[in-house]
């Protein structure tokens, strides 16, 4: 059977893997948000590659956002990285972002009440929200940098009069201090996208940008749905991490 | 607090609002296959809108490739959809095709001895597998069409000899029965990114396409790392589905 074997170079280009290399070593946090990364000089000397691969590697690193580069100094680390997210333990933005070390806000883009119900669709199975639902579209931003874009539909079975609360805070607090509902569970998918143009205004970008669509349902008992979530979370700002069991 | 809100419009245009609840019903698989989807008049119709934007959802779906226009006749679900994928679970491919009632089929791309470890980081923490690696490449495919490609980085500590094995044959199914190997957990992490150009010869595409690039380290037993994985899969292919709770 390996006589069969195409011997193919690696599927992914030298300067590419380099530059991988190099980023994961800033999310690691072994270079710092200010760090001087590599230069293109060092790069040939300790990858032994060619200078057009060292500029290469140089301009990826930079297209993600990760350094900005200074005539005549170099490259440095920029300080916005990348956050982990678990996606299997219920964790609200305001503790994630605290968690990495950024200071969290919210912007309240809009809310209403929807006199229909809400359903979404994950794994084939089809979840339902009745009437009245109260519809909160947010920002969240983190340091400046707006992450995700979130729209939540509440069921005002569970929340009456939600609208009244200060909407700028944290949702999960406002669940279990007014409303006493402890969250059982979050069942959600993810998708890749290219995050649509429309929302460029929102992330402050007008580059093509990765991203995750979020959707979930969060219970707060068993068959209870406490709301239903939309989200889109900007794909070069956020890693979902995941323990996985047989 | 109320008073300072800016009541804005929905943060998604009404085309891409309604192009993605067509795109649920396929997924959920009330469209299967070969179903037609409403016409322009159908959709002009059904969700009050100009036909501007019912044209416009037309083409968003198209775009994702859930849809064919056959010209004069309408448009009509491709065989192709997307495949949910659970994370939180240990799952073959070839396990995970079949349920979703494709056929799995695996191209091996490359094979080597690697005589230096290999390491990654996931959320932060370093895991390193020593040498000597095997390191695989490989090709997913589900009815003809490629899914993912996986790098594995397989530790000849625990599957000596496995270069010569089958290895389009799942890999899972080797260390269990060849190597009597139990896998014990799966670390992992996802992120949204643009598909490298370099891959869409592998993915038969021309176009941007969104995927995931997931890292991975594969435990058998506490502390025993018997591989590292890099794939990545297409996004407008896959869906991963997680469960999360307190």
């Amino acid at each position: 059977m390996l006589e069969n074997i195409r011997i193919s170079k690696d599927f992914l280009p030298k300067y590419y893997s380099i530059s991988q290399k190099i980023i994961d070593r800033i999310r690691a946090g072994e270079l710092p948000p200010g760090a001087k990364i590599p230069s293109e000089n060092e790069i040939i000397k300790i990858y032994n590659v060619s200078n057009t691969t060292a500029r290469k590697v140089l301009l990826e690193i930079e297209k993600g956002g990760w350094i900005s580069r200074i005539k005549g100094r170099g490259s440095f680390v920029n300080t916005s990285n990348i956050v982990n997210r678990s996606a299997t333990k219920v964790l609200s933005f305001t503790k994630n972002m605290r968690q990495a070390g950024l200071v969290p806000s919210t912007r309240l883009l809009d809310i209403k009440t929807i006199r229909k119900g809400m359903s979404i669709t994950i794994s084939g199975r089809n979840y339902n929200i009745r009437e009245p639902v109260c519809k909160i579209t947010r920002l969240r931003i983190a340091d400046e940098i707006p992450m995700m874009i979130e729209n939540r539909y509440i069921s005002l079975k569970f929340c009456l009069g939600i609208e009244n609360e200060n909407l700028e805070d944290s949702l999960y607090e406002i669940y279990m201090n007014k409303y006493n509902l402890q969250i059982t569970q979050i069942d959600q998918s993810l998708e890749s996208i290219i995050i649509p143009e429309e929302l460029n205004k929102h992330f402050q970008t007008d580059k093509i940008v990765p991203g995750f669509k979020v959707q979930g349902v969060t219970f707060c008992g068993k068959e209870l749905i406490l709301e239903i979530e939309e989200s889109i979370y900007r794909g070069d700002r956020y890693k979902f991490t995941i323990q996985a069991v047989p």
